[in-house]
């Protein structure tokens, strides 16, 4: 397996634009195309908010066929709590995608995000649509990737290439984040549905079936694995594409291929997760929370949610103070049964408490492990045997600002 | 009933003090004690945080008996993930207090507020409990008060009069509050034993059992209805002592008197919860958050604060936005079934969405609301017949600022 570059058009076949078509001021792009030549298998994973977005709703019901041919993406407006108006609009954002293209209107597939409560612009989106169709490139990537960012400040994207069948298999992927980032929530969504707005391209050959599998696996290890601020959206969604034009033998059994396939997708998912959370709205520190020696993973998870989404140990970490008793409080109060004198704290390799309480530490060295920018937290509960990773980042002045006025 | 002066002292036979014995820098008061001049009966709820303070569970300990005569309580080390040396030093902190005030050890009770993971000064604490000691008088409740503040920024404290059996019946109260508050963790303590950092005294005649029930029902009414930052401290705890010398006919069953005296205690518990709310670290809006019609009280509850913990809606109203999307989003993100076109917004009377999507509404009359110091969020679900209220307050850089450098 290595990178490449591409994004999403690295895969045979697909090619992506980006254009500005009115929906954010200031000429920033809004609309993305990403098209693939020939009909591909496709499956997808969407919030568990129990406030759905229209897009995700249409999406869903183009999909029950388990194929399609394009994704458009707006951004600017999420098009949720907008009842039957946002439906039709949703439809309609998908019909006049499926006219220009000249394919079927149930092989496009959906997504907004911005604004909850206000409506599509529709007018706009129809001409965005037609410039965009007009743009569509093998190097399009870029250009998609930002079309769909709101308070991100990168585009994200990767693609990989790997061997399959003595075929050279290309997955490649771009997603945004920046806040309203926390697809999984461990409490309330122990299977993990949850997902957020990310869209993967590959050229493998590969049933529906084991795509569902594989995307869903592969989820739950990336983007159910991080929070910007603990707080789910109502358009979280990724979508996986397969369009089969690498021509290896179809992956229709959980084989080696699948393993490989499967590798290379978490390979992809989880470097656009991590990207989320290193550009998370106002994040100067990227974060891994990792909760180890639990009796259950579902436990393991909640801990690590419960530290990764506890405002204090955020700015602590922002303020590089070593205020390891908040790790404990957070350990504490997410209804997990601990034994307070079993758990042992480390930062980096630096043990900061053993069975329950402060050891005596050298506090340059704590100092000096929370001046990088990235940052390991681990929590030893000695009961068991489960492990979990969380990723998220600090909370600072700067994620305050970005939300104060984002609507206006 | 009628609010009087006096908070904790303000009951017969109570006396307080609040001094400086050099556990907070500065000079600031960090230790307060209260007395009763008889043995009360005792009650007291703690924290659901599985890291609990030693303090909490040497106080639970010397609860075992149903009485107590005095609390000390010191500001600036919560004596927290300290382990067994944690311990000794709250039961000789309670040891001490008994000696000089020549009562019984089982008969004091001890909680700290501060830095977690730091161990209690029990030098200076040992001096500042003889000094405390000497300072006891019958208009101590201010000093008190502040003594046991931390990032709070007024003291907090109430007392009420009413007639219970034709005698004067006194219940007085003081809190601290500002940052880790969330006392009330819906999903996990649906029972609610959570608690808060809140001291009350009475004068009133009732059996140790009605207390104890007057107290759980009044907590779940107010503390555990309240946020600052969804976090549940390992310190959280609230204590009664009725010391009887307003000589009214016991209260030992659940007639009129007890009542009366439940209402009493409700005024004083609400009074002080949301005192805190208005005190939050770096808040600068009160918040009231009122779900109707829901199926469950269990499921107002939870929605109530899935609003009240998103810093998304929290910092739109620190910005003055009618971004009520936010707002629908966190209905949804809480694992409640919900039906998205039946729900209603309000902001204050104005309705902003109706059946799951908004309405047109006068941004003017919205901006007004908004730039109040209260604000009132009510969301209709128009599903069943339960309501929940909910207080909290906005989210601010001061908050940031205010916890990035706690410890140091």
């Amino acid at each position: 397996m290595k990178e490449i570059e591409g994004g999403v058009t690295a895969p045979r076949g697909f090619k992506a634009s980006g254009i500005s078509c009115g929906i954010k001021k200031k000429d920033k792009n809004d609309l993305a195309l990403i098209y693939s030549e020939v009909t591909a298998r496709a499956a997808a994973v969407f919030t568990t908010n129990q406030v759905k977005a229209a897009p995700l709703k249409v999406s869903a019901k183009h999909l029950m066929n388990g194929k399609a041919q394009a994704i458009v993406i707006n951004s600017g407006c999420a098009n949720a709590a907008t009842g039957k108006r946002g439906l039709e609009n949703a439809e309609e954002m998908a019909r006049i995608t499926a006219k220009k293209l000249g394919i079927e209107q149930e092989d496009v597939l959906i997504a907004s995000t911005g604004t909850i409560g206000t409506f599509l612009p529709v007018d706009k989106i129809a001409k965005g649509i037609k410039e965009a169709k007009g743009k569509l490139n093998r190097e399009g990537s870029g250009d998609a990737a930002q079309a769909i960012m709101t308070t991100d400040t990168f585009p994200k994207e990767v693609a990989i290439e790997l061997k399959i069948d003595g075929k050279e298999v290309i997955i490649g992927g771009m997603a945004k984040g920046a806040g309203m980032i926390s697809p999984h929530l461990a409490p309330h969504t122990p299977t993990g549905q949850a997902t957020m707005l990310s869209f993967i391209t590959t050229d493998a050959v590969i049933s529906g079936e084991l795509l569902k599998k594989a995307l869903k696996s592969s989820i739950n290890k990336s983007f159910n694995m991080i929070t910007v601020d603990g707080e789910e959206s109502t358009n979280d969604m990724v979508v996986i594409l397969a369009n089969g034009l690498a021509g290896n033998k179809e992956i229709d059994k959980e084989d080696e291929d699948f393993n490989k396939f499967s590798s290379g997708l978490n390979e992809v998912t989880l470097k656009l997760a991590k990207m989320i959370v290193q550009d998370g709205e106002g994040a100067t520190k990227f974060i891994e929370i990792e909760v180890k020696n639990a009796q259950e993973l579902e436990e393991a998870k909640r801990i690590a949610f419960s530290i990764a989404n506890s405002p204090l140990v955020k700015t602590a970490i922002f303020g590089e103070d070593v205020n390891w008793g908040r790790i404990m409080a957070a350990v504490g109060n997410c209804g997990v049964k601990i034994e307070e004198d079993k758990i042992d704290i480390y930062i980096g390799n630096l043990k900061l408490a053993s069975e329950g309480y402060g050891v005596s530490f050298s506090e340059e060295e704590a100092k000096k492990i929370l001046q990088e920018k990235e940052i390991k937290i681990t929590v030893d509960l000695n009961l068991g045997e489960e492990n979990a990773r969380v990723w998220t980042c600090d909370l600072t002045q700067e994620y305050i600002k970005i939300n104060v006025h984002y609507r206006t």
